[in-house]
């Protein structure tokens, strides 16, 4: 048998939350009576809308889609006023994150990851044959742009920014972003996929306008409540569509995607509905938690389990039926981390309790 | 701005067959009367099983599907007696390849592939950064297993085999896959989009088993009847199982698409009515068009328009509401050829009186 490349040989696969039949199974637990904080959905579930739309498609579950999505991007650059030649589409963000670095990366290129972050950005680069460098952020999360400025070199193909950060939650103000654009060659991709739940923040859309090295990445997994369909979209310069066409999958979303997310454009009732729901919980949840939590402008919260393991508060949830993400998964972030999707107010309820539970036994364990 | 790498630079966008929507707007006419005849769709649609799951999942629409398709895959290895370590899914065809490429292509290796041959082997090898070696089947477009072998060297990482071959229709015998997997070390991928429709043919399954360098790709596209829902599938070794998975998009197919495949699955009574049709059919069309005919084991047939042009024929068509697939943008094909997908009976009636109307007028034309 011949070899894999040697680069994707060296590459760990990448861990997902665990999901509610996995659980229920391991732990004994009825399925319905499992809460899901672990993978950062949509607590009010899709749109109506959208739900119609899937169902009302069916029938026509054997017709080939339309190879680009062009009625889809058409709505996504009119919902954001963006030219529709800058307006890309793909399966999920992932998909659109693969798509465009296979066409600009190849062996010995460098992407710049600051850490901690999202561990598909070094997946992606690894199965493309580059080199990721990594960064930190500031202790407080926030982008520290000289750390990223000196790991620049000739070599450097991309740089990945998240905002809000995954899986810390606080967002990188714009102008740290522009400082970044500004001083490279290198293509910048903004992840947005939470923007939508930040308070006051401005997108990195305004300098996809002004530059033509920033792409913004977005997603219709969270505010748009359709993670289950797989939609992911961007704005990219107009040099850089050209060439992501060339190397997008034919087909890349499927008919029944198309159709939910046409009708979740439609529905901005339960988009809006769904981001005030977020954020009002948000602040609920914070005040509430036993443990520290750091400040959020997505639809999940990053809780330091001092003086516990991440470890132990996540396995203790599951046997109480509730699935937080372990954030020991991620490059750097050791074992005192938990990301906790924000849910509705009684999920949010039943968390709270647990995690006092957790707590309280845990620092009765140690006086006795 | 960056440059894309070189080898991106080259790819021709891949053309895919004209949609419906496209020529009732270019040629005014009602989108209810076109026939589409252009994309080997399934023509009885989908299974009513699986129009039905795909209504049941749409309210859990906002959920993430499982990160790697297992309750699918499991389905699939249980109908075709596969051991779940061997089998793959991903977004059509198309996405099964892709990853299995990005796996082991790099830059400086090579693929094999006989033409005339679905062009989308040739794009995904440049965006490895390989370069693609074409060969030529023979003037009956068998495979001349000599023509692949002469050019094998030490780069020589992938050979494609498509059986039946697409567009044109014949099927590969089991015995030329085997003397080219046996021949050599590279991995042969043995696409068997159409072989459902195949009359007494071998699929390459037994030599999956058999060689740990034979892939076979499958699609629910076709004899399924879900091109809309973009899933494919493969079998393929189990050393390269693990680097696949490696380099996989998480959750590449949708919560809804999984809910559709497993439902078709589960509807073979729906899978054998399509099959049966299309060989009765094809029978049928084979007698009774006006124009040379190539032995199909698919559901399409491969047409010869001489004296006239591929794109004579086809823009006529379109006229008169018929969509048919000109064979000019497969590399090597000339000006000569057209796919025909197999239609109902009623849809294959009103192809015949087209076609037979299209070459009389040209006739008259030339002998005037």
């Amino acid at each position: 048998m011949i070899k894999a490349r040697r680069s994707v040989r060296e590459i760990k696969e990448y861990v997902a939350g665990k999901n509610v039949e996995e659980v229920a199974a391991s732990y004994g637990i009825d399925e319905r009576s499992i809460v899901k904080l672990a993978s950062n959905e949509n607590c009010l579930g899709p749109s109506p809308m959208a739900v119609e739309a899937i169902r009302e498609a069916a029938r026509d579950a054997h017709v080939y889609p339309s190879v680009d999505a062009i009625e889809l991007r058409q709505a996504i650059a009119d919902r954001y006023s963006m030219p529709l030649g800058t307006v890309v589409c793909g399966a999920g963000m992932d998909g659109v994150l693969e798509t465009l670095l296979r066409a600009y990366l190849e062996s010995g290129d460098e992407t710049i990851i600051p850490l901690p972050a999202f561990s598909y950005y070094e997946i992606v680069t690894r199965f493309c044959g580059a080199t990721p460098v990594f960064c930190e952020r500031r202790s407080d999360f926030s982008l520290d742009v000289d750390a990223v400025l000196e790991k620049v070199t000739g070599k450097t193909k991309f740089i990945f920014i998240t905002s809000p950060n995954n899986p810390t939650g606080n967002i990188t103000s714009i102008e740290d972003i522009r400082a970044v654009a500004e001083a490279v060659e290198a293509i910048v991709f903004v992840d947005e996929a939470y923007i939508d739940f930040a308070e006051d923040a401005k997108s990195a859309l305004d300098l996809a306008r002004e530059f033509d090295n920033v792409v913004v990445g977005r997603t219709m997994s969270k505010a748009w409540g359709l993670a289950g369909m797989r939609i992911g979209f961007g704005f990219i310069p107009e040099p850089a569509f050209k060439e992501y066409m060339k190397v997008a999958t034919p087909f890349a979303l499927s008919r029944i995607s198309i159709a939910a997310a046409l009708a979740a454009l439609g529905d901005e009732d339960h988009y809006r509905r769904s981001v005030s729901t977020v954020r009002g919980e948000r602040r609920f949840l914070t005040g509430h938690l036993p443990f520290k939590i750091f400040p959020s402008d997505a639809n999940f919260l990053l809780m330091d389990t001092s003086p516990l393991t991440s470890g132990h508060v996540v396995s203790e949830c599951m046997k109480r039926g509730i699935i937080l993400r372990d954030c020991a998964s991620f490059r750097g972030m050791g074992d005192r981390y938990v990301r906790i999707t924000i849910g509705t107010h009684d999920q949010n309820l039943r968390l709270i309790d647990a995690l006092k539970a957790i707590r309280e036994t845990a620092v009765r364990g140690t006086e006795e």
